[in-house]
């Protein structure tokens, strides 16, 4: 039987292809994220994308915003615990035009202590701790993850909105307007004071910490050039605390997991305020969707 | 002498004659803000909207954005403790065509705890003041202030960024997405709920504060019509929370000052959380230009 995962985001299409072994025999990636398909034609961009590997026989899993109310089949959210097993028993299956069977996995929510949502990264967070392990995995990003896992299910976890507040202060924000045009981000100095302060805090909270960014370079406290990257740290230390604080995190050591050049960024934050943490493996989805593919169940 | 004050900002041009007594004779508005005027025509632009209340014998006192960087003449910040007659002393004189003297009048700004900045806000806080008067003067706003008054001086404040990031968060980001069309913002208990979530802060700062108001409408905990009410209260509370923790808002009972509309909104919040507000006058600004009017000084 041929085994195949789709890890179909809002920009990205990925695909695993898994030998009867469970190895990963071939590999797809493509920019035809959800947004980038029209009147609901989502099976005829899997068929072009990888229509070569699918036989009738074919089990294809689906992981991501595919699955959302914007996507091809919209499933539920799973409740904490949710594990491997769980996201494999709970998904929705439907029949391809091929007759291969495919397989809409769930997301994953939390409701306690605050709603939160995921959709795909807890394929990562599986990816990335060990069956039976206690960990506290962070997904830096767009909508940075800290999830608290026990016993290899994910117990809670909290969003953070931190690299799309950065994109939006420096994009379209007064903060923003000042950075001079072509500034480089090579300002370490600038990004560690700014992990420093956020992670501290100012006193007056997020809305007045990224204001003294502002005023700061207005007030030659530092070069106008150091803005972005000084607000890029403000908002990581901020979460930083924030993240530690919370439920998801309390008393745990954080395990970085994501790509490369945001899991060093967050890797000096954490140096440069003197805590701990741990670096997860690359490549930690196609882990998660290794041990997804290996996975028995209802449908298996 | 013809004396007139001119509230030159980044979006409106306000002007006021006063008479002998020191009443307003004349006033004038037009949306002729800074960011309309090209390539730096701005005495062009004055003499179009009041050219005819100038002689040469005229005095006229310019402030907000026109004595920033991208104004008309860039004027110096007063540190605190700032004064009314401190600013007029401070002003930058230049003579107009009409050879009527031109007063630009400073910013204030404030290093600790925290670099910040105003220009053109200074003015409603002295006239909100009484003259020797302790005071905390709350300007609500795209950028809120909140300013610590002693014996009628400014001896510090702080920038809050709510209403801008309100309007960012629901125009560009993720959070806004799920807003329906034509949303009410009659959403009374929306707005109360997310003040009160704010100011206690759901344990994860405000990043995960923000990501909640999507996740709590993803996962039915309020209707997606709640969203833009609901984010509005979420960082006012914060603003609220921090602006009372902040340095300038330390002890003191808050006096709010400004637009009818933003000043019942926040009166509201103050309301929901049982905390003690004062509403400042109506015409704040007009107060203060016409104390400053009134005043003496080099140039007096």
């Amino acid at each position: 039987m041929t085994r195949i995962v789709v890890d179909w985001g809002s920009s990205n299409f990925r695909a695993y292809r898994f030998d009867s072994e469970g190895g990963i025999s071939d590999r797809h990636q493509a920019e035809a994220g959800i947004l980038t398909v029209r009147d609901g034609a989502f099976e005829d961009v899997l068929e072009r994308e990888i229509g070569g590997w699918i036989d009738p026989d074919a089990e294809i899993l689906l992981s991501g915003m595919i699955t959302s109310r914007n996507g091809w089949v919209e499933t539920p959210y799973l409740e904490p615990p949710a594990t491997l097993q769980g996201l494999k028993e709970k998904a929705l299956e439907r029949r391809a035009r091929s007759g291969a069977r495919l397989l809409f996995l769930p997301g994953v929510c939390n409701r306690i202590p605050q709603p939160d949502v995921m959709r795909g990264e807890e394929i990562q967070v599986f990816g990335a701790a060990l069956p039976d392990e206690d960990a506290l995995i962070v997904l830096p990003g767009t909508h940075s993850k800290w999830v608290s896992v026990k016993r290899g299910a994910i117990t809670r976890f909290s969003t953070f909105l931190t690299g799309e507040m950065f994109a939006l202060l420096r994009q379209h924000s007064i903060v923003g307007r000042l950075i001079p045009t072509g500034a480089s981000s090579e300002r370490p100095q600038a990004f560690r004071a700014g992990v420093t302060f956020g992670f501290q805090g100012g006193g007056g909270g997020l809305l007045n910490d990224v204001f003294t960014v502002r005023a700061g370079a207005l007030l030659g406290s530092f070069p106008p050039e150091d803005i972005a990257e000084r607000l890029s740290g403000v908002l990581i230390g901020e979460e930083i605390r924030a993240g530690l604080a919370s439920a998801a995190g309390a008393g745990r050591r954080p395990r970085l997991v994501g790509e490369a050049a945001l899991v060093s960024r967050y890797r000096t934050a954490f140096e440069e305020l003197g805590l701990p943490c741990d670096l997860g493996p690359d490549h930690a989805a196609v882990a998660g969707f290794r041990r997804l593919g290996l996975l028995g169940g209802k449908h298996g």
